[in-house]
């Protein structure tokens, strides 16, 4: 860790890049495992920790310690593709089941989660703690949460366009105050004046080092309110962001109409990003040609030029699966986009 | 695995001595921390599957399982001490509290129970979902259930000499039948016909071969009758104890009154192992002289008489805690009677 927060010139051969990577959940999976191939030891990912839902819900709330499910996928997607970090990842990844007709106290805990628990009681930091979960892993990179406090989210939801009004349990203008009550809005409304709790939360310093490190930031693919954005409103990142010298790069979603951004466009998904961060300058959009109709790539092309962005197609959908990206196809859009 | 389970000469040479530790607990814990100095790669633990209480006692009942606390310990012992060694030992150990004033579903689960039974249902075996978690570990030797079915215990309590009657909940003459129930009546009562359920349970093959394979094989020191007993109740496994070519060697515990021998002497130890598997015969009982007073000598050897074994006292107890075996003292003791 020490060695990676050293000062090093910016490299910029092709395959040794620095690469941090921002988000949560299985958009950051993609992304970690598309860069795992092409960065490898130079790879940072940096994590949302506002989760308060599942089984990171239930042991923040047990447990006063930041919510562990993305930290943990980020991990399992960094295992190597060895017998051992293939074990590795599916250990981390699963979920007990108790037998059939009984609610066990371990229902629905993913085994990776509790393991990190353990370290970070054990240890008493997060970051170490996930240090040495990435070191028993074997896992390439380092997992850094965004900030060392457990964030929450707030929003407010409102009717889509043509909708006379939503449905119960949310009522027109309420402020909602938990990511899962966003997720769940979010398919039957417009989400605005998303906020991130404590406001003024400090970022993980080892995460702002690396992001000022960067030949690149990658943003997405992922939640787009619950899992991109939050790394835009906490103050200390997005300034990172706005004054690191590293070239960013957006991955788009290969289905804008996720649960928590019904009816949004891809051009729309780009104006929320500026909408809550009017500083961030953009170097390239990575965006799959069947996720944006051509009668909308003009729109789309304009909203990235708000982020002075230039937006590169590439096919990395998965063959037969076009919801999912292809790890070896995202590596191909990454090489080539931070090669030229 | 498969390796260790071809024929190979015996060793005699000092330092590689095949050994097979049986027990639970904290006394199979103190036995392999000695074994692992001198005997390392040819280390068997064969542990008793017949725990219900505790962390274990939820999870066989909710999730089907075998109980692993006992095989967690086995595996922490085994651990080197080097810091990764250390770290997983510690990590293994670790017991989840929910913050102050909240009741968690986590509470006083051992992490590395979770992660013995997160391995068993991955991988469907609980001896090669072992494997995989000593291979994780790092630990020396193996660890191995004595059986792969998850056994109970059952057995009456009676009345101490010179006492009239037992108190609420146990009634004289009443089969208890949960391990934890023997556990607590041992300090109230003597416990008289033992069972293992059930009764005609298969041991695990590689146990079995384990101990035919073996130079020596060791019995205690523990909770004499739901660690050390166990094995002996279970025909298969006496059955193989009683026709391997190894030597036999008994480490008695410190203090011979634990919860479940209320009153025991050490001779009395001794023949309850004789009535329970007559045709055991050993070679060796190593005793500290603190937990054998001078006037029960004489009758101690003769109990070790019915068994076929010779006493040797060793200083075996740590400086300063008279009850707690020292893993350094254990080994020169091993040492010294493996070597003759």
């Amino acid at each position: 860790m020490s060695q990676n927060a050293q000062p090093q010139p910016r490299s910029s051969a092709r395959g040794s890049f620095r690469v941090s990577a921002l988000g949560g959940g299985h958009g950051l999976s993609a992304t970690l495992s598309a860069l795992r191939v092409i960065a490898a030891e130079h790879l940072t990912a940096i994590v949302t920790v506002a989760d308060d839902g599942g089984s990171s819900g239930r042991l923040r709330e047990d447990m006063d310690v930041l919510p562990p499910g993305d930290l943990r996928m980020a991990l399992a997607a960094l295992c190597d593709d060895t017998e051992w970090g293939r074990t590795w990842a599916q250990v981390m990844q699963h979920r007990f089941r108790s037998r059939e007709g009984v609610t066990g106290s371990l229902d629905d805990h993913a085994m990776g989660n509790l393991l990190i628990v353990a370290l970070w009681e054990l240890i008493g930091d997060s970051v170490e703690g996930l240090r040495w979960a990435g070191t028993l892993l074997g896992a390439r990179g380092q997992v850094l949460p965004m900030s060392r406090q457990p964030l929450t989210m707030s929003g407010v939801v409102e009717p889509l366009e043509g909708q006379s009004g939503l449905e119960a349990p949310f009522n027109n203008g309420d402020r909602l105050s938990s990511q899962v009550a966003l997720a769940t809005a979010g398919s039957l409304g417009r989400l605005r004046d998303v906020q991130l709790h404590p406001a003024e939360a400090s970022a993980c310093a080892e995460a702002l080092t690396a992001i000022e490190l960067s030949d690149w930031v990658v943003l997405g693919p992922g939640s787009w309110y619950t899992s991109v954005l939050p790394h835009l409103l906490l103050p200390e990142l997005r300034d990172a962001l706005y004054e690191t010298e590293a070239r960013r790069c957006i991955v788009m979603n290969l289905t804008p109409h996720t649960d928590e951004t019904a009816g949004m466009s891809p051009a729309e998904h780009l104006r929320v990003l500026h909408h809550y961060a009017p500083g961030l300058r953009v170097h390239r959009i990575i965006a799959d040609p069947a996720s944006v109709p051509g009668q909308e790539r003009e729109e789309f092309a304009e909203a990235a030029g708000l982020l002075g962005a230039e937006v590169r197609y590439h096919d990395v959908a998965k063959a037969g699966q076009p919801d999912v990206h292809d790890p070896l196809r995202l590596a191909i859009a990454f090489s080539e986009v931070f090669g030229g």
